[in-house]
């Protein structure tokens, strides 16, 4: 994506509280809120990594803010602003950072840059699926973890929606052995990019609107992007024929990232509203992107192929990650520490999801 | 379990609304609230089918109600009461729809007397998992159907939770044919113990408090229970070695269903209060029973031999579940009805899910 110049405005440095008119008794509630009036309508600014209204995603995150409203009485109100309006789509970590906006709705890989363990929290190749990811972050000590380095940059992070699995890319030529891989010229970011490195793919960064017109021109020889729904919409499928099922996103997870201090002065409801309603959001994303992938799968046109990549590939890929992994452990320590807690609920949930989910899935077939 | 004679109280009969002198001004909320002073705390009764503080289950309800309070700045006071308390566990349809108490929080399985259909939005052997049932819900027209049909008893329904694929039983000997389970007793009610009869087994049904001694005892030879976490605490191990994986239960779904007039009655502010929670809960009900599956599992004394049925018994029972659906259906319109929904988007899904969770969860491996 494009990085554009962060748009100052001196109303944003000045705070994005408001205080309106409307006043509404308390009743019994405890409040650690210094700055802000009892009742008081409390006005957030959120920016997004997204086009405005951008489906799933971006409706998300816009039924999330309603939703607090809703639940508020009308107290907590969230401006929603996509991207690009207020700040640049990458630049909404920091600007959040700073106070200059109170919140942001992104995917967590793409703050690797700040602290390589980040990715970790946005999902791993070969790893857990979405619902893994949460239990792991609620019940494992991933969320503590991720709190904790987040605090170091001022933020207060909470799952904000997750994708289900993605799927693994399309391809102009179908990929039959590691040879294949040689050369080729990817658009695949994170972890599942370096992945692909090790196996010989050249891994290609390109803004989204540049996707399309680089495969269809033959300038890269494959993309992944997300899953039918939304790939759908970019038209790869009239670029290319071969769509490859997922292993590297099996499981991404989407954040709602609040300014830390900002947090702290909401009060204890206003806290609880937009916990609930990220909790709410995070359910029907999943939800929703498992029936429209599985729509947009059903009306794909009769030149797509669906495939798996060989197992020869499969296991390649295990292998490099391993040495990815390996090697960022030695780099980082807070890697290092993320990725224990991550192994050690991925040992213990491994055992219960094959004979749970993977055998009942394999049995219903 | 055990039904007990209905406690009826006077108090309940004359409605369970409770005003306090507690008052909180409105902020721009639309209000089709007529019987109910706005701002006024609203008292809920709200009866489980489930002893106090039952693990998962019974918590998650009473974090849903602390839930709604936190949300509602105390405005919404659900007072959840466990079963036998206010009335029998298996009277909470009954009261709820009567309006001696307001709400229930129970497992939809229960009520298949009132309507064959209900069995169908509580999970479906070999059917859609808890993740698939929910988009089912939400996407694919289930929760307006069970709405539609729960309305004619007056209540109004909404997703309180799941339970994630669930275990086949606790069984006293190996099963490796279906020579084994004829003449077989065992503790298993619903569509599950429908398909167990067509293979020969005889199901028996038993109050929990009964299950553990008759298990030992010999007077039953096998039972299913739920999973790893909660079957520990029933004792299962120490009365049979054999732990056989999931079938019959592969998403079972729990619900929070209200007295319909009272539904109504609530200000929209207090009903996304109640949805969002709802929702919150679901998911972390899931997460929850993942986590501490896997957490006993691991702690299974050695003697427990985890084993799954053979392929000639899974395929009998899809053959056997079919003519079970198909007898329902030529008795039932409204069964007929849900199942066509059903099916529509169990046809939908399963392409998708083939190349995506079940794909991935095998290539992880």
């Amino acid at each position: 994506m494009k990085r554009r110049d962060f748009l100052t405005t001196s109303a944003l440095g000045l705070g994005a509280f408001g205080l309106s008119g409307c006043y509404r008794e308390e009743n019994k509630i405890s409040d650690k809120n210094i700055h802000i009036k009892k009742g008081r309508v409390v006005k957030l600014k959120l920016a997004t990594s997204w086009p405005a209204h951008f489906p799933i995603m971006g409706t998300g995150v816009d039924n999330f803010a309603k939703r607090c409203k809703e639940l508020s009485g009308g107290t907590l109100n969230i401006k929603v602003y996509p991207k690009n309006i207020l700040v640049p789509a990458l630049q909404v970590f920091d600007s959040t950072s700073l106070g200059q906006i109170d919140a942001f709705h992104s995917g967590v890989y793409y703050w690797k840059g700040k602290n390589s363990a980040f990715s970790i929290f946005g999902g791993m190749p070969l790893g857990l699926t979405s619902e893994e990811m949460i239990t792991w972050m609620k019940f494992g000590g991933g969320l503590d973890l991720w709190r904790e380095l987040y605090g170091k940059f001022n933020l207060y992070p909470l799952i904000g929606g997750t994708t289900g699995p993605q799927m693994g890319g399309w391809f102009k030529k179908p990929i039959n052995s590691l040879t294949d891989l040689k050369g080729l010229k990817m658009r695949i970011p994170g972890l599942g990019g370096e992945v692909m490195k090790k196996l010989g793919v050249n891994p290609v960064l390109l803004p989204a609107g540049e996707i399309f017109t680089s495969l269809e021109r033959g300038t890269i020889d494959a993309t992944e992007w997300v899953g039918p729904a939304l790939d759908s919409m970019m038209g790869f499928d009239k670029a290319a024929d071969y769509y490859y099922t997922g292993w590297h996103e099996p499981g991404s997870i989407l954040e709602i990232t609040f300014n830390k201090k900002r947090w702290e002065q909401l009060s204890d409801e206003h806290r609880a509203i937009i916990t609930a309603a990220s909790e709410e959001m995070t359910g029907n994303m999943l939800q929703e992107f498992r029936y429209k992938n599985a729509k947009a799968l059903q009306e794909l046109p009769k030149n797509v192929q669906i495939k798996t990549f060989p197992k020869e590939i499969m296991d390649a890929a295990k292998a490099a990650l391993s040495e990815v992994l390996e090697l960022e452990s030695k780099k980082s320590k807070d890697f290092k520490q993320v990725l224990e807690s991550y192994n050690n609920f991925t040992t213990l949930n491994k055992k219960w999801d094959d004979i749970s989910t993977k055998n009942f899935l394999n049995i219903r077939s």
